[in-house]
């Protein structure tokens, strides 16, 4: 009889989000779950880590189901270091991450704390896969991602993926209609335009929110936007080594003078 | 006459720390230079914004100089938005983070405060550079950089960049002897193996401090970790586009059971 794999479950929205435990209800058909996530939400977190401050992780149980949980006070690259080299008793089979409530397509990926604890997945040489819904509601509709997500899920724990490369799935929302199926696509060029919110407080000091507006600047048909405007799931490999290698020719040119 | 560049200056050991203090001098040298970084420590934060806190920047004044300076609540990256989207009057020539206490060589580029800021400079489409020493200690002796850092920020002033693409310049600690000048590089393939050490608190709650141990894997001659270690200057080009293009072509073999 062969061990069912073992599945490490994480997300940035916290241990309660529904987009997780929604995750946790398809991993359990496929394999050992266990969950450790962060105790509150931590979007945005990117690929921080906790090194100026200490680090809880205890086991809680938040609903029914065979899974194990753990609730981290870091981040979800802390959570990954911390499932990885403390909590679990073996290598994972397999990372997933999410279900983010809202889209982590193109440059997102590199502020989402649902993908970097993926992309640190990669690092240890683990197949891993963020998900993520077009849809930042608390109260989101995941029920249509479900089987995709399980397929998805099962096809990468049976190829397996190199060193250094982890998956970024996106997701359209319930009300955009049937999805159309999976593209492979690449990271549009796009990104946030900010827009400060800038305000007073009772003390009549400044302050600042930041928000802004995402713009796509980029035409390609073969694009995760692209995809995911066409009703098709997005699924872009990311990966961990960010050198522009097509630049180091030119930049090998450049004469300094010290 | 030709208006002085306009510079921003920022770093994620914040803005007291010698480093930054080092490379404002330099900059001052060059051009118009406007310091917005964090009020305290950053290392560690990747590319974190601040989005579920509101953020203060206020004026500061830390020691004598033609510079203007800010004191920002956020993280490096929240620098640079605040920067150029609040601060500045006009779109910055150059963006320079650092000196960084500390490599951010390899793979630390993602777990980089420095380097973040560095990246999301290139997001906005500016020429951004991040400099990091290899000596970690807050009184570690700066002053055989500062003929590099003048040379390579005045270059890369002269040159540009393409858009999404910034440099990742690490420099040998003075201990180490003469430099041998600077080598263009890829990022070496290596990892941070964690050692979490674990503590009771005084109300016997456990917890832990994440430590670890830099391997690195790469026998190569071309990536950043040789040119160190044989003395020379490390420049590595950055990319945004995290996409794994060469794994594209194999996942699109893959076929799902939905």
């Amino acid at each position: 009889m062969s061990e069912k794999p073992l599945i490490l479950v994480t997300n940035d929205d916290g241990i309660t989000a529904p987009g997780l435990r929604y995750l946790i209800g398809i991993m359990n058909q496929i394999g050992e779950v266990v969950v450790v996530a962060p105790e509150g939400p931590q979007s945005g977190m990117g690929h921080a880590i906790t090194i100026h401050s200490t680090l809880h992780c205890d086991p809680i149980r938040i609903d029914d189901g065979p899974q194990q949980e753990y609730s981290c006070s870091g981040t979800p690259v802390d959570c990954v270091k911390l499932a990885v080299n403390v909590i679990l008793d073996r290598k994972p089979d397999l990372i997933v991450s999410g279900i983010n409530h809202g889209s982590n397509s193109s440059i997102n990926v590199i502020y989402s704390g649902t993908m970097s604890a993926a992309v640190e997945g990669a690092l240890e040489g683990i197949p891993s896969v963020g998900f993520s819904l077009l849809n930042y509601s608390w109260e989101a509709d995941f029920s249509h991602t479900g089987k995709y997500i399980e397929g998805i899920s099962r096809k990468l724990l049976a190829e397996g993926l190199k060193e250094g490369v982890c998956l970024n799935v996106n997701i359209p929302d319930s009300s955009n209609g049937e999805i159309q199926g999976v593209k492979v696509c690449r990271q549009a060029d796009a990104n946030w335009v900010e827009e400060f919110d800038k305000r007073i407080d009772p003390r009549g000091r400044n302050y600042y929110w930041l928000t802004g507006k995402f713009v796509v600047f980029d035409k390609g048909t073969d694009t995760d936007e692209w995809a995911l405007e066409n009703g098709y799931i997005s699924l872009v490999p990311v990966e961990t080594d960010f050198t522009a290698h097509h630049k180091i020719g030119d930049i090998n040119k450049w004469t300094f003078e010290f």
